[in-house]
């Protein structure tokens, strides 16, 4: 069974927190051919945490995750805090295979998606 | 002359400012039938600052400027930080037509370019 964790960096914003987990929510309704579980997590500030997150995926049957980090910017917390956080739940999960993609940031087609939005702004 | 201004929070690394001057190179590569001016700006920490952005595109020429939150979640910055420097500008530039788009993880699409990204990690 293959698992998306969808990171976020978590806010004392409520709302914010659930733009996320309704990313996810859309999301899995895109990809149920690709994974069978998706899944949001927080780096800090919200719940579940990036273990607690790999844990809900492994509990309902995750071999392989991907890690998708919705972050814009390869900061401390894209270096350093979420792989750190990830590699914990790598020493204790040794049989599932955690893969971590690059983040939001990184996708070069952004910048597409970006011009395109611009594009229907000049319209509107 | 029509611009594109996307706004970023700016950071104490250079480097994640430099990634976002570098995709504003990229985008307006992509864009130049649409936009004659794509322009970065900072709410803090970099610089240009967004009146700085704004007045750099109006020097250049720009008579419509289309500005482009380049956030993921509506928190204050987004509500309240980027329309109230921008309303500074409409100000003092009220012959000049500044539109504030939806920030970036308000668009629909970035959930297929999620998907699209993720699927990939999988083969890799």
């Amino acid at each position: 069974m293959k698992s998306l964790l969808i990171i976020a960096h978590g806010s004392r914003r409520q709302a914010s927190n659930e733009e996320v987990r309704n990313l996810a929510s859309r999301i899995a309704s895109k990809t149920s051919k690709q994974f069978d579980i998706v899944q949001s997590a927080f780096l800090e500030l919200a719940e579940p945490s990036i273990p607690g997150g790999i844990q809900k995926c492994i509990e309902q049957g995750a071999k392989q995750i991907i890690v998708l980090p919705y972050f814009l910017s390869a900061g401390r917390h894209v270096a350093e805090d979420v792989p750190n956080e990830v590699a914990a739940s790598r020493d204790q999960y040794p049989e599932v295979d955690i893969h971590i993609a690059s983040y939001l940031g990184d996708i070069d087609a952004i910048a597409d998606l970006m011009v395109e939005h611009a594009t229907e702004a000049i319209r509107a």
